[in-house]
């Protein structure tokens, strides 16, 4: 579209360059500026508008399995909550997201990333029906990559928590705390692999943004 | 370079095209034909070239930067070693970076990261010197963007166990190390530092190849 343009716009200057000329000077002319024309881009167009539509049609199928791996995993972090049955005189015992940081973070990024994709879908469907729009394409990639850093942050600082619950760490006197609660470490873990899924995909959607920006 | 060669070979096809023809006609064809040459990349490779080659400078220095911040974060946290003065009958206190396998994991990634930006830097000078290839741009978005979810992960479990590591856990009842181990407190707080400061520019280098690779 923009190769359209800029074409418009030379014709009117360059009329008036050549319109002062004698017709027997604009005949070597003709001979150098007639082979530019197949060089043009409207030549290419087609082939690469259609590359180009099947890689935001599929950055749009991407974007939505993200936004379920997303959700299911702020859905299932955040409801975590496992009481267990039996409890000493001074407490009760419980388990709960919000009682580790790491897993607080990992929440609210989750949940700020889902509404970052939900957001995204309008420009990822502008990508689909003007294939060739610059802008969008590289506002996408950039606010995607930024994105991917703080669903690896969450995902991995969560993950470092929950090996920590499991396996717990002798040299610094941490018990693991999954022997009790088998139930809340379960679904910690689903909630980190969701996000490492969506980690993936977030890869996948900068890759195929930088595919569909190159040049032909 | 690919728009001037076609250019090249077109001038001679259409050459002997219109060299048979009377210049009196070949005149409104001067009017539809000169205005594309102002279309042609050879116009815009100019100012495009120069742009496309300050970024790749650009990307050259913080891939350096990138170098001197993983290099930092390995050293630091690979050399970290306490041993505290005072030991019981049984065993003396020692911290090492070993003993968590999150700062394994650290050392590992950060390593891998620093190896992958020498390697990179050959392909960062080739953009500098052919700045309109498409080619090592896009093999260097791609693995930058494997790398920066690398360093992050790292970075990010590292810094959910050095949280840790300061404050302890009363849900979970993990203590706080870092009242007995201050020396390896901070120098490992130092190296989860450093990784970050590579992930923010490993971000301006994803973004830079962005900017690089699309059209005009």
């Amino acid at each position: 579209m923009m190769n359209g343009d800029s074409t418009t716009i030379n014709i009117t200057e360059t009329r008036k360059e050549t319109k002062g000329e004698a017709p027997l000077f604009a005949a070597p002319r003709v001979v150098a500026s007639t082979s530019v024309v197949a060089n043009t881009s409207a030549v290419e167009h087609p082939k690469g508008g259609r590359y180009k539509k099947g890689i935001a049609i599929f950055d749009f199928i991407l974007r939505l399995c993200a936004i379920a791996a997303t959700l299911a995993a702020t859905v299932s972090m955040g409801t975590t909550d496992q009481t267990l049955p039996f409890f000493t005189q001074f407490f009760q015992f419980q388990a709960s997201y919000d009682d580790l940081p790491a897993f607080q973070f990992f929440v609210i990024a989750n949940a700020i990333v889902t509404g970052y994709l939900v957001l995204s879908i309008p420009f990822s469907i502008v990508c689909i029906v003007r294939p060739h729009a610059v802008g969008p394409r590289l506002l996408l990639i950039i606010c995607d990559t930024v994105m991917v850093t703080l669903t690896t942050a969450a995902a991995a600082s969560a993950a470092a928590i929950v090996y920590l619950a499991h396996n717990g760490n002798s040299s610094a006197n941490w018990n693991s705390i999954c022997q009790q609660f088998t139930d809340f470490c379960q679904s910690v873990s689903g909630a980190v692999v969701g996000s490492f899924v969506a980690v993936v995909l977030f890869l996948f959607l900068v890759v195929l943004s930088a595919f569909a920006l190159r040049k032909y």
